[in-house]
């Protein structure tokens, strides 16, 4: 099975909850997007569900590519070198629910049902520390 | 009025609503941070109240020190090589109510009270623009 899919595996819709939204088709999708020097496009995972944000990766043309043909994200390693095919060796998933493109084009938003944690620590999203409340 | 204060302006308090977090004094936070070869940290803002993720901005090191001391996003703007008050001409501002960075340290997450659209189009959010659904 492959490409997008706004059901999630329960069955259930995912809304469109946030304002206006403009719908691209592939082709346009891929006219607006502006890679970096180094061919990479950063890319925000969100849970599609809870909205919690959950990590950061980079994708370079093959990488969406595969992720958009598979319906699973699929990264660029900057450490490695290579494709990432997330939770190919964990089981950890992130099926794909809807992927968005900021205004200039620079920054792909990408809402995911996760099928476990999506940081290798094992907590749920990488941004798990915090800066210490302080009031003044 | 400067630093951070979880409190939102009506009075409420925002929840940390998301699993186990670990708490990081400034110190602490600086020390973790790793920015890129321009001295830039890709900074993920997002909406302390709806969750929307709101848009993707870059700091440096001085543009991080201001966002903390005024308590406001301050970004690094790339196209114009210099510090960004985000909101100063157009009354726009992002309150910060949490600062977040992730496993390595490379990407920061704001929780922010904005007093009014994101992006520079007057959407709300910069991710208006959404690739068509399409079933298998």
């Amino acid at each position: 099975m492959g490409g997008l899919n706004r059901r999630m595996t329960d069955g259930s819709e995912t809304a469109v909850e946030f304002g206006h939204v403009r719908a691209l088709n592939q082709s346009e999708l891929l006219d607006t997007l502006s890679f970096d020097r180094d061919g990479l496009i950063p890319a925000i995972v969100q849970d599609a569900r809870t909205k919690q944000v959950l990590m950061m990766a980079w994708m370079n043309a093959t990488s969406l590519e595969r992720t958009l043909a598979l319906g699973e994200t699929v990264f660029w390693s900057r450490s490695r070198q290579e494709l990432w095919h997330k939770g190919a060796t964990s089981g950890n998933i992130q099926r794909v629910v809807e992927l968005r493109v900021d205004c200039d084009g620079d920054t792909l938003l990408i809402l995911v049902e996760p099928a476990g944690p999506a940081c290798h620590t094992g907590e749920v999203s990488c941004f798990y520390r915090t800066l210490e409340h302080h009031v003044d």
